[in-house]
């Protein structure tokens, strides 16, 4: 099973809690720190947690990049920090953040977009910002 | 860049469009359905999936155990799923639950129960559910 983890609150120990893949990456969830919107899932290394935490800017790990990633550099969606948490086994990290664009490249809210049915067929949400 | 993902509706798709990683597992994050809470993250194989579509009940596949684990069978705090979501690029599943019990097995409402200070020290929330 896997271990809880006990953190001593002293500095810097998130980086050792925390439980790192093979790829050095951990999951992070991204969630709109007032409504509860869950807005995106992504990946952090070590670098980009530590760089969300001091700039309070949300950030992370493109696999297919290859490389640290803050969101909204480019686009000027950026996500501002209110909180990061970690869960009891230390296995993913939970952006909380103020996020006042869209979180998805779609132009979405959400990048949760596609709901899926009792049957395992899949419906795509009307985009929330509609550019046409 | 990964792609996203072109749903047709069509019954059963929903496994082929997820990304299943080399082990045949997807991230999942489960929500309460009503507050926004996220309750916990963990992973879920096509069986898992199906199951979860069909029972209703939150299902996952414990890496630890190998194999699927319905939540709440043995603790009776079941998870009743109002919604399942992917998200645009079929990485990720998201479970939309009415989780009336603790979802941690530490008995607390969430697994997130550790916050992180900007410095990276950890401190851990206090018990909502106290059985001293």
């Amino acid at each position: 099973m896997p271990q809880d983890i006990e953190p001593q609150g002293q500095s810097g120990e998130v980086c050792d809690l925390v439980i790192w893949n093979d790829d050095g990456l951990a999951p992070v969830i991204t969630q709109q720190f007032d409504t509860g919107e869950v807005l995106m899932f992504a990946w952090a290394d070590r670098q980009a947690l530590l760089h969300t935490l001091e700039s309070k800017q949300a950030t992370y790990y493109s696999r297919s990049r290859g490389g640290q990633w803050t969101k909204g550099l480019t686009s000027g969606h950026v996500q501002h920090v209110h909180e990061v948490r970690v869960d009891c086994d230390g296995d993913a990290i939970l952006y909380r953040v103020d996020s006042p664009g869209p979180a998805c490249h779609q132009l979405r809210r959400s990048c949760f977009s596609h709901r899926v049915d009792d049957n395992g067929a899949v419906h795509t949400d009307r985009p929330v910002i509609d550019h046409s």
